[in-house]
């Protein structure tokens, strides 16, 4: 923790919310023993398209494929004895679920997952295949929640929410904390948006550490123009949308009341993206960094390359020169897009 | 170095082929300031997949995104300034092209490039973009030839072979001095096969350091059985057979007169491989290891998880804990395979 222990002051505000710098740091030793310490990449190719030099912090490479390790180890490790025995339990059709199956299964307690009807077959797999114990119920939100409060209420179980809870925002937060020892030279990071765990937790993190860091919060319009986290800071309150329709079907969720004082305050900038632009940054990131990275996962390159992110860029005093870019997480399902047999049919050339 | 340091004896045969030890030594010197020392990366799923550690050379982030970098980049710093200012030409639809082209730019020479007219777009853009000269012929081993020939006479540029010319050797050899130094405990490396360019490189510094290694190459059969190095391997001489039908774009060539002696007196083993277990294992290095691999790639793994090499595994004494796999490259055209058309389908769930 190079950066940690230089002693610059930290930002005035990080102190203050749902999850602290002491807090997160912590985490960090909490999971330590468990989370990877993902590797920091870098593309010539891609610092000519951004005109800046990009620093991608692989949270692909994290276990399960997914930052959400991180804070669903830290809520499980969290829990005392007497609490963990019943085990844990959420709902999510997406890489919580599958991080909190896996932590649970690491400190040897149930994890109670609650999957909607209409979750994709490979997340339902990769529960199962870290031993969650799965109910599945029908695909609105009032279902999700009734089925976890019944299984609750029945096995005494702790509900760890995916994003808007102390300990799941200090666990996402340990990746700033690596980052910033590893690239200490930071101007900015980039983190795709949702419910605002992981951008809450960097965002105190990094300000904390570094006061003068920029955070820019990267979210999609999707298909029915439904930028929440952008409209919602142009407000100065949580604005409702629709729920977005969009490829990045890790970003589909709300802001919580955790979340959402984090975000107002510190987060810099949100740039929000189409789903043009998330595909042509996964393909950027297949073809010239040979990395698999899901569509949400790709969001914050697809806002650096945006020209609203490079107006921004020649905006800031001194430029920004080091940017930093979260690659969330990496389980796409490209089965599901006939990947493997197309193959075997174009590959004869 | 620290294995090649230790002093270990080396294999008595190591010094009498087309590349030494000693030379493959000076090449990691010479391209040191601009070929990439790849990671080496693990997986424990696919550990216990494989029944044993799995340590992958990640080639797929060498520059150009495959290991023919590093022969191409020595070949051309192996000339002298009187041959080097009229060029390098050769005759490749695949890597080596494009890596030639790369190096050629970096020492500041034109680089010649014969293309056939059956090669894959993606892979003409990728010379083009590195600046080389692009000639396009007829799709025939003559016409190939016969073009590079005329370009030579006409410019004196110097022929610079994929694979049978001991710079080229030499400089695939590097990455198995790095591998070494990396994971000094392995006990084999399992290599793709081709020309033998790459093998016979590896083969002679592995064996060279560490006598008792053991050399697997892998092979695919292609749709038409024409394993010709299993089946060399088997008569002790080179035996022609027709070119392979593969996917593996990057497996369809022959061994030739400097790289045979050394596979024929070094590789321990040849492992054919399907193209269906070629995909599986694209699938699991995609899915698994979030690293995207070219067909020819991911031959290495197919033959790992094979069961002829788990036989193998069992048949040697004490076991074989420790693998080396080579990732050798990641340029798969997935837009052929209309990847990113597709998810844009698949996507909204």
């Amino acid at each position: 923790m190079t950066v940690a222990e230089a002693g610059v002051p930290a930002h005035p505000a990080v102190n203050v919310y749902a999850a602290t710098l002491e807090e997160i740091r912590e985490a960090a030793n909490r999971i330590e023993p468990f989370a990877h310490k993902t590797p920091v990449m870098t593309s010539k190719t891609l610092d000519s398209l951004a005109d800046c030099y990009l620093h991608f912090k692989c949270e692909i490479f994290q276990r399960v494929g997914a930052f959400k390790f991180r804070g669903a180890m830290n809520s499980v490790l969290s829990l005392s004895d007497e609490q963990a025995v019943h085990g844990v339990v959420t709902h999510s059709s997406g890489n919580h679920a599958a991080a909190l199956a896996c932590a649970a299964r690491i400190r040897g307690i149930p994890a109670y997952i609650v999957i909607p009807s209409d979750a994709p077959q490979c997340k339902v797999d990769a529960v199962e295949g870290y031993g969650g114990l799965i109910t599945r119920c029908e695909a609105t939100v009032d279902a999700r929640e009734s089925t976890a409060t019944s299984i609750q209420q029945r096995t005494g179980a702790k509900l760890i929410p995916p994003y808007n809870y102390g300990p799941t925002i200090c666990g996402q937060g340990t990746m700033a904390l690596e980052l910033l020892a590893q690239v200490p030279q930071l101007d900015a990071i980039v983190v795709p948006i949702c419910g605002g765990g992981m951008t809450s937790g960097i965002a105190v993190v990094a300000k904390g550490i570094k006061p003068g860091i920029k955070i820019i919060a990267a979210e999609p319009t999707g298909l029915n123009n439904a930028a929440d986290v952008a409209a919602s800071k142009d407000a100065g309150r949580i604005v409702e949308c629709a729920r977005p329709v969009t490829i990045a079907d890790g970003l589909r969720g709300r802001m919580g009341d955790l979340t959402w004082p984090i975000i107002k305050d510190l987060v810099d900038e949100v740039v929000t993206v189409s789903e043009q632009e998330i595909v042509a940054a996964m393909r950027l990131l297949f073809e010239r960094m040979k990395l698999v990275v899901e569509p949400s996962g790709a969001v914050g390159l697809a806002a650096v390359l945006s020209p609203k992110f490079k107006a921004y860029l020649r905006g800031q005093e001194g430029g920004l020169q080091n940017v930093g870019i979260i690659l969330s997480g990496g389980n796409v399902d490209l089965a599901a897009a006939g990947l493997w047999e197309n193959l075997l049919v174009a590959g004869y050339k």
